[in-house]
């Protein structure tokens, strides 16, 4: 049993992490560190749990400490649901002090030595942490899973990238609030209403998933254009997809090749990979948001709607994944999964 | 000061039908027919009234008729606001019966000889009556203004048609509940949801888009993908828009189109015309479904977002227009004043 | 292992038994029945499943049957889902053919030789059916459970009522739109909206609280008066009560007395009864509806706000419970329990 | 015309009070004044404009200035739509140096010398101006309107109290998300969420209401027992209220003491005053907050469902107004009308 901190555990990634590591039979929270305000208390004061499923009472009772390193012990690694700006200093500051961090941060995703893992995809790019170390002079390290948006879009991808090459995707998103973590999206900003903008979002989205489809020093070299939206729901990322492949291809096809689909978390049996990384749906009007996002236990990206594309030599499609599961602390919980079987951790 | 029948006029667009011409400067609602189970009792009765404007007096105490031509009398034409089942046949009793029927309905809006009009984009198209009138042999007339999400696009894809020439659009729309009619869709199935599928939406989009940016004897000629998804808002429909350009242009030139384009609704002046067909909005964050849909009195099409595609040699940006309004009675309203400056009615 | 029936299982309470039933140690779903236009399908045909869990594979192919005796074979008990008015005749024909019919529906609740039971309250009203079957001559029996705003305000008035007495209550409901079945209230009707109105829960709010806490032979004998609203939320109805006592109390003895509160399926250790029937929070913003509706799997009923009352010598509070859990389908289900145990099946 | 000031005019009711005094007959808008950050930017800049009509454009390019009278030039009266905390000293200085505030802050309004201002019900309190200069030594003065629930539930207690007298008053309220300002409430507390709690909101809803219903020197003599909720909606505050009455009564009499209530506003035809302060609807299930509370602008409350009460000697209802309309900012605005007749300002 690895005794684990998670640093920000009281914004709203940081309660999903301490929610999923609740019982996991390989990892202990035993540390929560949070900023200044919330310090000298306990979790359970300062978290303000807003979960549907009870506070774990082992870790409510933990005080909250600083997030630093030294404020910090007895631990075998560390989660990180911090914010992008204090995540940068933060992190590396762990890593210099020898721990692996696994994070969600933005911070270093897009950093040529850091790992960005969605892992059924990629996990083979945890190479770079050689690499990260020797440049770096670190005996810890920091990988990184990919922003919600990307995390999503990017597991159907791959087995359409594999099996017949994309030139072009076009993905417009329909994302939920907590991607905006708590307090996030004002409710009077909402209710009744799409916000057609996330900031950056687009930006991460592109790059992000041409990263993880690439080889672990190439990033993949087709394009991607997307459009970002804030709808009212509560969890779930929906997206639609069009993908311009490199070979023709049916929509039989597609949707046997996505349904197929598995990858290293799933042949190691890892305790949060989802039976299926892909659950394809064959009814019109499915996957829903609601219905849908705990699909796996929120690690399953649900696809549906898998049709001809007119405007390209392709096909198009909806997929919906969980954003703070799949999307955030359950791909973290699975990347250290991973780094634990190779022994990284 | 003509007098007019609206078909329909119990159901969500006939109460936006009798909502708009309430006060009109050339049309009066003097009759109001609706099925069976809703005659023999007024208007106020049967109605039951959803708008959040008050219900208006004079038509409130109409006693609601069958829709039929001879349940009718002295009105000078008729605005339909059918279901696209009944619109078939009842209209074209209506036509025979001499009326001219200004449509909302897509029973007809794909018949060759029936004008399909979002009246800036393609007025010229009410050539086609005559054709109509020798086919059909009647005195009356069909004709149509188009599906909500095809309103709404078809605006801003006008200006960039002729200027710039358009190869493909591609489309993902974020439609308002009042677009599938009252009931329509049940508050189990939308609240905190997105429903990635609307029954034909996604044909009628792109079929009704290119007849109406085409001549009024052959269809645009580029290509046309869409995903149409229903989210929890009321009235506006989002559209995230795509396009590849004939001819390179600047995001700025492509502004400076819409924002310059006018229509012949404009140029005549017409009661319901709004004076800008097309808003652009400069902010990251606009136009937002709630606080625009209402731009130009629910007329105008706001724009927003109009950035570099990196997939198309092109642009995208968001559209937002009211369902209810630019997309159905609005928009079934300016087509009549069309009609009547051009003496038809 | 008891083999039941469900009827009506196609509807919203109906999915939510066939739910529950699910994996239950004591009952088998081998029999589903639904309106005509259901039948000659299998359950995941005319289902329609809209749970978030999945639909249980066994339930998916069983074929649906009309909703008679004679379509029924080979059942030990039977589940009714019906609408009032087809539950009043039918429910009377299968306990005429020998079932025991434990019911959702309103139809027979008030009938004073039919029992009503919140378990934890009054199971010994089951003294009723030797009642019922001797007058109405059948070897079956009717057992009811109360309607969803009752079920959820009974509970934490029982602990009251035995302690300190009651004399008034005054009731405010804010009821989610799953109380009203499937498609129940449009979209349209209930985004951004409060609707002050749901048809007869006022009275029988009123009526079965009273036959609840009263004897089984007697009503109670205070006096009750509910105002009942609708409010946007899916699941989980909240309660404002104030509640004037006929002993003098502070609000920390009755919460002493509501935490302490257990009963019969307590006692008894029956597989769906709640730990605790009433969970009483301290925080100031709790219960809230989406947070704490499934607290006790959502059989529990949560208090939280207990204070003084400045009108009534007495005390408010708020009471949130989980309307088609305890407040219908568990809530049956809990009964059949209480049956089983009791050999009345 | 009189130039006024607006204090805290980029807040929500801040930019309420902007939108309602555009085009006004009496007040222009010369000074927009908010905190620190909102300085050394135009209006525009600053406000990030929420509402659904456009920004009006004069007041879109004013520079805010900061709240403090020396920063503030050639205004004739003030607004204050400032959080309570920063309300009561900065009012202080601004009566201090001769302004007039109509204030929309709870501050001041249960001070003994400051007039709480329904308008319609208890203008005559304007006789404390009197007695707050003498005591306080200034020539400006403080003139504060109710809290948003209390603005709406002494109307309809107004023609009640006066003709039947009133013992009890017991209410449950279910406010909008306006109420608690920008950013306010956090969406991920919200959607499908009812909140049973509201800050000092019961605290002065029974205690504005009473010194609102008494005489300028003591409050009425009844009860009142408050439980107030945040529900998912935008704007417009239902309240559920069952009132023991002093004189029996039956609903259709005090149906028509409401119907025909008007107060000094409507007397003094006042620009802002509804006809009609009081709207009684007949139909079971209106009011709805939705469709209702722009009644009169959003100057009226909406009545419905009056009935007998069963616990009280008295009747219950619902009532419905808009809470940052006739709850903030229009009841402010109608106090300054009727200062400026009353020749205070």
């Amino acid at each position: 049993m690895l005794k684990v901190a998670v640093l920000g555990a009281t914004g709203n990634v940081g309660q999903i992490f301490v929610q999923l590591l609740n019982g996991h039979p390989w990892f202990k929270v035993s540390v929560v560190a949070a900023s200044e305000r919330s310090t000298q208390r306990t979790y359970f004061e300062s978290a303000k749990w807003r979960q549907t499923t009870p506070i774990p009472e082992d870790v409510a009772n933990l005080d909250v400490v600083a997030i630093e390193p030294k404020a910090i012990k007895d631990v075998d690694m560390v989660f990180s649901a911090l914010p992008a700006d204090v995540a940068r200093k933060t992190e590396e500051n762990f890593a210099k002090s020898g721990y692996v961090v696994v994070s969600n941060a933005s911070a270093h995703r897009m950093d040529p030595d850091v790992p960005l893992l969605n892992p059924e995809i990629n996990c083979n790019h945890v190479c770079l942490i050689e690499e990260q170390r020797r440049k770096r002079k670190w005996d810890g390290a920091i990988v990184t899973n990919p922003n919600c948006s990307a995390s999503v879009l990017t597991l159907p991808l791959k087995p359409i990238y594999d099996k017949f090459g994309i030139n072009k995707v076009v993905v417009s998103t329909m994302q939920a609030l907590s991607g905006a973590g708590y307090p996030g999206v004002a409710s009077l900003d909402i209710v009744d209403n799409v916000i057609p903008f996330i900031g950056n979002e687009e930006e991460k989205l592109k790059a992000e998933t041409l990263k993880i489809l690439g080889s672990s020093s190439n990033p993949a070299d087709f394009k991607v254009s997307a459009s970002c939206h804030r709808v009212p729901t509560l969890d779930g990322h929906m997206e639609a997809v069009f993908v311009e492949l490199k070979r023709e291809a049916e929509p039989e096809s597609v949707i046997t090749a996505m349904d197929n689909f598995v990858g290293e978390p799933q042949r190691l049996n890892l305790p949060t990979a989802p039976e299926k990384p892909i659950v394809v749906r064959r009814e019109d009007d499915r996957p829903q948001t609601r219905l849908d996002r705990m699909e796996g236990k929120g690690m399953s990206v649900v696809v549906g709607r898998v049709r001809k594309d007119s405007v390209f030599r392709g096909v198009k499609f909806v997929a919906l994944g969980h954003n703070t599961i799949r999307g955030a602390a359950g791909c973290g919980v699975l990347n250290a999964e991973y780094l634990k079987v190779k022994k990284i951790i």
